[in-house]
């Protein structure tokens, strides 16, 4: 008998980790969801809190429930939103992403710990930022296998660059075809040059929908600042990348072989390695399955190096990669 | 033409509204949201984030924007999740209903003036705490039609008690058949004489499922444990309440005639008059269309009246009701 | 690693099971769903045409494709529409089940015993009419464990039944609790004095909600009518059994435990045994876990074993059950 | 009050328009559905069984209901599948279009004049087979607005063709961003230098994802041959043209101003016009809001004017277009 029941394990349940927790049950295709968190009592009372909602008749009978590192033992996927999800440093106006880097990098490394010791079957899922160099931590240090683990990033800063350009031309984002690439964050690239909605290329979307087209450096400074005006509107940033996690853990659950831009250790491609970052990936059972390197133009190739620094940087705060 | 697409509007986005905006983005089901929040930048913040998240290919195109009362007006829905959710009280480790009351009636009278200078045309779903005492003064204040203006509880406390009773019997809540009535809180009361799964009476559940069948005041007291247990673990109560108004919403939206445990003014049901409780009531479009009143037992009477009192004693303290 | 992905195997894709085919890709729980079907090509052809559906973005990346009965092996579910599911005989305007029985029984025990040589793990789910019948006929002739074999109706009845009480009075037939218990067809046996909205009676519907409350023997002719209504405006009934199917499915897939009412050999429940019936259910992982009995009335127990009556003679004509 | 509730009236209840209903009602979206086919008795069967599904608890409680062209009057959408979907002509195993032309002309016209008899408001969509020719018909003969009557194709075209892509390269279709233009069926352009895969061109395929990338002459013949396949495996298509305007209805309904490949009367694009067919169109409210003319090949352009000139001929057959 096949008794295997869909089952998700999200460590860290704050404002992140119970966005992802809202979305998991909400998308009807877990039977099980095991909550992992260090503050006393938040895993019990986010998965009550979420248990309740389940007898409302537009949901599943999903049985959530607060649980420990065992429960990754037979979880097809475990999505890790442990630690605080940005430092922001008042004076600057922008979070302070080298203390990140170390406070997570313990963070990640005790939870990592935690779930290796246990097993290393499940897909496991990296949110916690800098997502980059958590990925890296999680990816190389702990024996799991290639692909095995990833981060969100830049699927997010992606969605937020598509939004842009659907608002400034008056369409649907779902229509347009484009991603970023490189850190999540601040040097973030998009790929503005293979950018495209109905084959009409990002320089004649004016022409094709009206509205004035986005020029590279504008749009990279836009979707930073899209990120900022949420953080410091709303303190921290939840929708967006809880929604890409639960999407990503889709097509890892139904093996759906779906491009989306991930983060994880890069092995030469665009002449780089030893770091991570995001690049479009085929996401399906096991994790990613394949590496995509696009045509990126001479620019985006320079800002993609520019990437890579950053990325080594907040690496070396947390102690990370080759040394 | 036909051009009203289905439209929404959110008063107050602190944890429940926000997490009513996240409902109702997943739920597809609207073209327009509006976000109204007196805290500065906090609309703005929760909008640009759920936009940022309509990016991604499980969503449909809904516009997210942070807007005014004049949004309003071509709404087909408003829900008020404006002002704290809950007071906490450290002593008693319950929360203070009275001094809830009264800081909550003002901003129902002010968000309530605001929405009746620029329409009627509306259906207002109240959430606000203390939810009956919120609602009666929302639905009795501001010239609204009869039934255009109701409360989501006990819709939650409803769903609480066919979790408690599901797990106690192992089996899916969605199966058990059964609401609470009367005030939404300490004095909520379970119908349990009207209990049933697949036709089975609660006091036969032990033997038809396994599991020894609850008593009343042992499933009264559950109820609201379960309720402190979220509170005192995460600090608030939100996933079940926010979808329960989004469930509303779409019987109102699609004009279903479900039949769901929602709080309004009474008008002689079960003897009471002059103060808002729930009852079952048949929701459609224009609001509520019907109030039903189950043959509740004897108990089960009483304990409505004394829900009842508590209810106007909370009246009383937020100035509501007849004089 | 787990590299279990949701699997369905649909045996026929007449009417019916094109229709399952439909709401399985619609439902996006499964990663691969594989088709089989005597008749030359139309497996092919109903997997092709959903197959490019799932280009649209509204569907997950499922796998559609013809297959055999190999595919069972890792399969979590298989579900048998197979066979005609309905003999019009034009002279007495009803069904000719008993030539059904016959055709069918030789369909079913083809089916069953090329599943049974390849495994006896997955949750096997009967539609083919008539339905009892070919379930007693599956669960007891091929060694599968006890509740891994059921059969669909009355879950069909049922929901006919609710809409049709919902109709009466004006409100959603999800408001309805209430079920159907028997055999599923002419004999089928509604579980009025079991049926209540919001802990309403059905006697006492008409005053709650208005209209005429149902009296048993109208509303059992009600609903077999409104089956032939369909079947012979149509040709056939699908929308209702096809979606029927996949609720259970998903029960057994996400291991929900939720009560239904669906057929399989009886053990001695109302004093019947060596006879498939439907009563309710409760539906997880392995299938069925648990039966019910609930408390029917004089007339619904006289008018459960005359429908038991009637599941023999068509066992007989299928030469099923003890001899 | 706003009473308005989403409704969609389909016409033709064969194969296409019961698909499109089951679509419709899997949707979620719509509170009122009407139904009308000229067979006696079809659309109240169709309408009859979807009902009863309605009464399980994954249905929204939607009015399903057979009624007559004043159902129209205040419908947001008018769905046309009435007249045969395709004439099969056995010699030459392709289906005889022409004859179709003369056949459906006479049924959209007498579907049309009954439409504009009772109102112009709603928008139309036509699935109705020569789409092109049927849509010109339809959109300019019956004084409707420009852009509120259009066709669904080449949007089906376009799902065969990305998931033909997909399937080569081992991935999901919905990654493959890539649309046909043209004529829907033989004469359909793939518009393949505008094909991308997370920025990846058609030609950069293989190295990118592995598998052999498409030529131009192949892919559309294994797009055309793959909807024969379907055609002759099954009889006729429906899984991927119902969901194609399901999805397009959901666009304009909720004025998503997504980009879909639709067709309509072109006005000098590409130096085409008095000719219908598909290109890439901003669908919202109203319906058309926009045509788009990427930037397609010589090679391309020269297959779009033989795709227009067959369309000619077919609109000739059916005496549409200018004299």
């Amino acid at each position: 008998m096949n008794t295997h029941v869909n089952k998700l394990v999200i460590v860290g349940l704050g404002h992140v980790g119970s966005c992802v927790l809202a979305d998991a049950v909400a998308s009807g295709l877990y039977g099980e969801i095991a909550l992992i968190d260090t503050a006393d009592g938040v895993a019990v009372g986010e998965a009550l809190d979420q248990h309740h909602a389940t007898a409302l008749d537009t949901r599943v009978n999903v049985t959530v429930h607060a649980g420990d590192y065992d429960d990754c033992a037979d979880a097809d996927i475990v999505i890790i939103a442990a630690g605080p999800s940005i430092i922001p440093s008042e004076e600057e106006k922008v979070p302070d992403r080298a203390a990140l880097a170390r406070t997570n990098a313990a963070v990640i490394r005790q939870v990592m710990g935690d779930i290796a010791a246990v097993t290393h079957d499940p897909v496991v899922i990296v949110i916690t930022n800098p997502c980059d160099t958590m990925t890296h931590v999680a990816a190389t240090e702990f024996g799991f296998p290639r692909g095995r683990v990833f981060g969100t990033r830049t699927m997010l800063d992606s969605a937020r660059m598509r939004r842009l350009i659907a608002d400034r031309h008056g369409i649907d984002p779902g229509s347009v075809h484009g991603l970023m690439v490189g850190e999540h964050g601040l040097s973030a690239v998009p790929a503005l040059s293979l950018v495209s909605v109905a084959g009409v290329p990002n320089t004649g979307l004016g022409d094709a929908f009206g509205g004035v087209p986005y020029e590279l450096g504008e749009l990279a400074e836009d979707v930073v600042q899209s990120a900022y005006d949420v953080l410091n509107a709303k303190g921290w940033t939840s929708a967006g990348v809880a929604q890409s996690a639960i999407v990503l853990a889709r097509a890892v659950l139904l093996d759906e072989r779906a491009v989306y831009p991930t983060s994880g250790p890069l092995e030469g491609e665009y002449g780089l390695s030893g770091v991570s970052l995001s690049l479009p990936c085929v996401i399906g059972r096991g994790g990613v399955r394949r590496r995509v390197t696009p045509p990126l133009d001479a620019t985006e190739r320079e800002l993609l190096g520019v990437s890579a620094s950053a990325v080594r940087r907040a690496m070396a705060d947390a102690g990370a990669g080759p040394r």
